[in-house]
């Protein structure tokens, strides 16, 4: 199928893929005073008297804003707000057919770190969550780390945290496919991207001790000259041993390669240099940074992409609605670490020890187990870390 | 039935009167790859490339944000944006269900003129308009104005000028029915809040040349002392006559009164010193500034007020969704006045010259043909001005 082609003719036939639908009645005189005036004083009053009474006579406790400024929309990058406005009605959409979750798309006409925190900010009170989607690096940090400290619901860039779930899923059953542990190995990255960032901040808390970034440069090690601010505090948490060098060279040995960086980073060359059974995940999208035939033909034992055409494929879809549907049903005030390693462990956990194998160590994106899986797991892990508000 | 009572049991039964509806299926991987990556990129660079196709490609075309502070819900007062949530649903669902369009409840946790002018220009680029709602007054003025300036698309408070446009039919129609004329009329108003100086702003637009506001200290009038800016600039457009006194007292002789202000206001013996025939419209909710059944026992011709239980409501149902459904329809970048007073004939032609009597010069709130002929209406009035986009 020509998706481009069929896509852009389906947008037009459907003029918009989201639409309000009514879950009260207006057709008649009673009803309309039931709905609207005078009848709606009444919740307006409870909620005046206990703010937290609006999770329960709004939608507020379903709702979440899809955030973005449409600076790094897909691979196109910075194409504005309105022209990201179409992968924020499908993200809306993916949020209520995988998760039950009401998303509406909001697209901010600013660049500005300062603006766009601020639109969050006073827009707080009618959302029950927010996810920001598709803002470039190193904004989105910013973004993410000042909402983070000034809203009292949930903030999560799915671009960073939901691929680090599913990676870490991948992660996790890959190791047991293969026969390691996560405390032993050693993994080098490629990309310096929000998500490359979030993949190892979340491998680092669930005990990766060895763990070596690289960009275009080559590894990020502490002390290399010219690192903007991000790369300089991974410099911190990474990279123990100082190895300096292009990836070829400081991949020599390692357990576990992920890229979310460019097509064709990896070479079979250096695959060869990996240790015993390397892993892959190769999530550079359309193209990844090495096809999955070319790297098992260089001896990877598990390989992953971003492709639905390929076994394996790391898809957020299998994690952002369950987390802010169980986020949601305990009212978090936050997604937490605790509460991505529970999802990341019940999207692992849906692969049995049985079926387990090279080809399948991740759930399929249609599984109808995830959302319920995950929506739980992260429900009880809010809950026992503290930032769940009804049990 | 106990309003009240009725209606908090049934905002906890539904727990939110809107969510969202999916348009677009992602139920296999075709379907996903069309409403999202890779599919969705051919529709995000077209409209990279022209801007406008935002209103083709997605849902931009129906959408409405409904804004509120919380500073002025209903006859509730300053309750906050997360208990003025109830009615931004109700106003929603009203939009869906009288018109067809999509609106989004956006309550802004600021009541800072430049915050809440900021949010929505920031969001402008996610909507084909804003309905504002539930803002105090003067700050709602110049919120409207600014957002005015600085947004490509309409910008309606819903208090202001919906109530003026069902106003203005009202009036409309009863000058039909005591045989006066617009330009030889006097009018006095009870009131200077939004809607009562949008009211007589809409009124002189339509000719209206003598026009007396007042409030609680009595007659408007240029030099009175203690004016804020808003009533100043409104001293100089009425009361051509410098009429000073009381409304008691600038009642005399007047053709029509118009109120918007507090219950009990009108006194019969204000109404029996009124010319003959006298309009009454009492609009203060729920309780009128007179009862209908004294207005007439003290002589007046029509009676018209906000409530239901009485004949001739002054409903602002019958014309917000209209007016946005012909707005949108035509793309507009503005409601204008001929826009409103279009809408305003509009509704007021819906009683035929057969029909006309007293107690009907308005539509019922259901009437089926409303949102129709107020949409052509609007939108034939947008093309004419110059505000239409598409035709």
């Amino acid at each position: 199928m020509d998706y481009a082609k069929e896509s852009l003719k389906m947008h037009y036939d459907l003029k918009g893929k989201l639409e309000i639908k009514c879950r009260a009645a207006v057709d008649s005189k009673d009803a309309l005073s039931l709905a609207y005036t005078p009848g709606v004083a009444q919740p307006c009053l409870e909620i005046q008297k206990d703010i937290n009474k609006s999770y329960e006579l709004t939608r507020r406790w379903n709702t979440v804003a899809v955030v973005t400024d449409g600076t790094a929309v897909l691979g196109l990058g910075d194409i504005g707000p309105e022209a990201g406005m179409p992968v924020m009605e499908g993200k809306c959409v993916l949020f209520k057919a995988f998760g039950d979750v009401d998303a509406i798309p909001l697209c901010v006409r600013s660049k500005n770190v300062d603006d766009i925190v601020e639109t969050v900010r006073l827009l707080a009170g009618s959302f029950g969550g927010v996810n920001l989607e598709d803002i470039s690096a190193p904004r989105c940090f910013e973004i993410e780390k000042k909402l983070k400290e000034c809203c009292d619901i949930p903030i999560f860039h799915d671009d960073q945290h939901g691929t680090a779930v599913i990676t870490l899923a991948g992660v996790i059953n890959a190791l047991k496919v293969v026969g390691k542990k996560m405390e032993d190995i050693k993994i080098v990255t490629s990309g310096a991207g929000a998500a490359g960032i979030a993949i190892i901040r979340l491998l680092i808390s669930m005990g990766l001790k060895n763990v070596i970034m690289t960009d275009r440069k080559g590894a990020i090690y502490e002390g290399r000259e010219g690192l903007n601010p991000i790369k300089e505090e991974m410099a911190k948490i990474t990279n123990k041993a100082h190895e300096k060098g292009t990836l070829a060279e400081v991949i020599k040995g390692a357990d576990v390669f992920i890229g979310v960086s460019a097509p064709g980073t990896l070479t079979q060359d250096m695959v060869r240099t990996m240790a015993k059974d390397p892993i892959i995940f190769a999530c550079a999208n359309p193209t990844p940074e090495i096809f999955p035939d070319e790297a098992k033909a260089a001896g990877a034992a598990v390989v992953s992409t971003g492709r639905s055409d390929y076994p394996n494929q790391v898809n957020n879809v299998l994690c952002f609605p369950g987390i802010f549907r169980g986020a949601l049903d305990v009212r978090a005030s936050d997604i937490n670490d605790e509460m991505k390693i529970a999802a990341a462990y019940a999207i692992a956990g849906l692969v049995s020890d049985e079926e387990l194998n090279p080809d399948y160590i991740l759930p399929a994106a249609f599984d109808p187990r995830v959302k319920d899986a995950v929506a739980k797991a992260t429900a009880e892990a809010a809950i026992k870390s503290g930032v769940a508000r009804i049990k």
